[in-house]
């Protein structure tokens, strides 16, 4: 299933996300410096991907401000040569149509793009915090008890057809079983194309829960359903590493990053997406794995190039 | 985990459902004449529970009219002591605040309560289809690649409300591995209460699969999460007949049905519920399992008693 | 995996063994007499395949007199054209070099091979049998407690050469997860040659519980390891029917018989071997499946033809 | 399952062994002196449990000379309180009765006991070594072709007499799924008696192969069968690193050492079992785990106190 990817393996950093809010952590990255120095300091610690979400620079809300994502894109671009891998996810609420204009507007090398629809839940961890410096934030996370991340198969078909326009890579975003079905269906009506990139997302409260045994069955049945395929692994909260290291013994990739954990160790923030990347990264070496340079990863995945994007 | 079923198990008949259209096959029950007639039936064949979707009469689209329930619930009862267990999932794109209705309006004994939201397609089915009968149909399902079942947490936790104000047993539709989890967290919190009863719903394109290895997979994960719990199993056509099985094996209950499945084998439509709940039933009796008849599936699954429906 | 079988599968009927002893049940067939009728009653209610121990025609104990194995090939192909599968297990502590004589007297299609050693314990059954016919039946279970089934790679490696010289086609007996990885260490040295049969042994004291669980797992280890083969599955006692109908629904074929199982539903003895290959044969015909013939079998498996033996 | 362990793990080093030979590693221990410094060495490393085979001081042949055993606990015990845990084991081919003679010996807190017999086969890795130290050691490589590891249930009936008569405690080694069964089985006749500790040992040939997903099945399965205990992990060769890893995020212990893997990273032989040790415990650390001390493995495992032992 390797490909000749070796003992290499990419290290993705999902550098602020949508989940987390100000609250939660000093550390989280919320303006475009924050997150443009936040990627950098990841893939000097040996990440060749780095996931990007924005935020509002100002109350920290997450957005898809299109300016935000270019200026980030250019910025990082002139410092380093990692992949840019941009979200189509979006903010929790995000109209599907705005989703997706990142990829049109700057053509990056790779996006995210989820695989089916499921509730998607942050409402249980509003009791957790107990002082909110945004008013928005508590409001953001309640509401998530009625929402469901919408990804349908016309959303999916529609967004293919951006992403195959732009020769972007999509990133499969699997947060259970059904999805690697979808992508299966998809497949087999010529919809998506091979080679595959799949991301499974674990520990989401909707979704598959982050355990050794999921995330075995999730592959395995991903091996049966898909034939050849590359995956990299990324779980919730204190799940992170476990599931990350788990993906390497099975001979996967890993994504780190704030944006899934906030948290270094037991008790211990996280005081940038640099330090969990280094974690994984001791981890990987222990057991004999090497982190993918940029240009490997590229390789890996089948990225057309930094020099094809629209930034 | 049995309880003490021994070799009893249930067969539950789900008469109509809301996927198939008239143009599928001329056996499809329509009317509240025709829904009346085959629970009959399918009770004289051995079902203990009848799962009950409504269709309007003239034109065979499927809805969630109070009167009609109302009609066959009291005919049904007339004839036959069989448990009546209403969804609540009503026709695809129904309110969710009208699927609901038929809990407050009936008090039924159970009623289907799915545990998560998903992709629910059958856009891919209609090619298939030479000629359609009524207008309504093809653009019905066409509409489903664009269409996401919607349960949330917020949904789940109001129809709760309503489910345990009435004393009516919710039967958990699980689509996916998140789904378990999804009642393993309520439960947690109090919301869901015990004893649980667990339909496991396999084959839907945006949800898990029909396979053997998955049904195993989802019962173990079920036992590790949840603890005591009774389940059924359905599946989506040429899989009913195998998962129903493979249930059987595992411990579990089945329901078969002419939502979940036209043909009684390979070619041959079945002409009604009843022929499928004599198919399954053979193969049970082969196994040295025998149909619990209604009062013995109220007694496992801990049902008020149809003398306190309010039909 | 499946080649193409369609929904065609052969039905083996093991019967008498080397297991159960004469006070189990008066239907153990014990002379030659008893075995050639059983076999041609078997072939008659569908089985493609018998499965042949024989025994001492006095004491019915087990034995590898290769003067009845040839009395009872002789008389069978007289009657019937049923592919005969002979043993090279043995009775329970036969040496190793005169198990295997069965095949370079008789040259037959098939055999069977066990893929490695385990402990082979029948000594628990002891305390169940009340009266005992025969002196030696007790001391022959008890002294299966201090009993090891020895196949070593060495065994193996010597039988297949005895094998493949008669063109005998090897069953290989597996009874747990080591042993499919015995097969794949040979099948890369060469020593095994493709295509393969695998017959899953599954509920023996010392080998792998009969589980769906362990089945499922099993086959799906194997797929992973070996690549393309065909397999049946057997089970004792209890387990008899609902492991062949687990693998019926995983895509196996069937091994039943008195060998397994002295029963034929809880509490009632089968009268015959035909009995039970009646009873899978009427499941499967529900799931679809129809049985093969011998000649049909002979086509799924690759054997070289009745008329190639030496009987 | 974990009892009240909390984030403390028992990592365990298996000294020197009875599979390698001295020709594989100029680091592997051969002499009492080697084995004394060995032990210590790993406990320093953070080992809370050293399990020991001897040698032939002169030819590095296994052997169970109980003078040699008597003299490296003599002499542990007085450098540090590390467990020692004897094999039962032995040499390839020693004869069951010699075995267990170290545990009425030496009354140890603990010994291993094999849970069944299996073929345990090394020869194929005779090929790879180029110059031989020893006369002996090709000859008892190749010897492993014939090879089984007899274990039967009456071998293990008589050693349980002589470990409780000890209050030793059965540190059982499962090669496969057959032998949760087989400690099922006898804990049910109430030959073996709780709170239980198994000792997973993959990779060997003839047992289940080294994979993370046979690990979470055969700890899934012992689960399901066994109810409580603790469990370790140690694997074959290159497999060793990854499936102790594996343990620890199953909630296992973990054993590392020269007798399961002679290197330290790929084309890097270990110079000692602290070396391993250390590794595995650079890894634990990154996954918020602290190796026990011997008293608090003591505590966790339920033994009785090296002030019992006899030496």
């Amino acid at each position: 299933m390797a490909g000749n990817k070796g003992n290499k393996r990419i290290f993705t950093a999902a550098i602020t996300g949508s989940i987390h809010t100000p609250s939660m952590s000093p550390y989280l990255p919320i303006t475009p410096e924050d997150i443009i120095r936040e990627v950098v300091a990841a893939y000097e610690a040996g990440a060749a991907v780095a996931h990007i979400h924005v935020r509002d620079p100002i109350t920290g809300q997450p957005n898809a401000d299109q300016d935000i994502y270019r200026k980030v894109a250019v910025e990082v671009k002139k410092q380093c040569n990692i992949i840019l891998a941009f979200t189509t996810g979006g903010k929790l609420g995000e109209p599907v149509e705005s989703r997706v204009k990142v990829v049109s507007n700057l053509s990056p090398e790779m996006a995210s793009l989820n695989a089916g629809s499921l509730n998607f839940a942050l409402f249980h961890v509003v009791d957790k915090i107990k002082e909110w410096k945004y008013e928005w934030e508590k409001e953001y996370l309640e509401a998530t008890e009625d929402f469901i991340f919408p990804n349908t198969f016309k959303t999916i078909r529609q967004y293919l057809e951006i992403f195959y326009a732009n020769n972007t890579k999509p990133e499969f975003e699997i947060y259970d079983l059904g999805m690697i079905n979808n992508v299966a269906f998809l497949l087999e009506k010529g919809v998506i194309k091979r080679p595959l990139y799949i991301q499974f997302v674990l520990g989401i409260l909707g979704g598959a829960p982050a355990t050794v045994e999921n995330l075995v069955y999730l592959v395995q049945t991903a091996r049966k359903s898909l034939g050849d395929f590359e995956f990299s692994v990324c779980a919730a909260g204190r799940h992170q590493i476990p599931m990350c290291t788990t993906s390497l013994l099975l001979g996967g990739h890993v994504r780190v990053g704030l944006e899934d954990n906030l948290y270094l160790e037991k008790g211990v923030l996280a005081k940038s997406n640099a330090e969990q990347v280094g974690k994984i990264i001791r981890i990987a070496r222990e057991l004999g794995i090497e982190p993918a340079t940029p240009d490997e990863a590229r390789e890996i995945l089948g990225l057309k190039g930094i020099d094809k994007v629209n930034y």
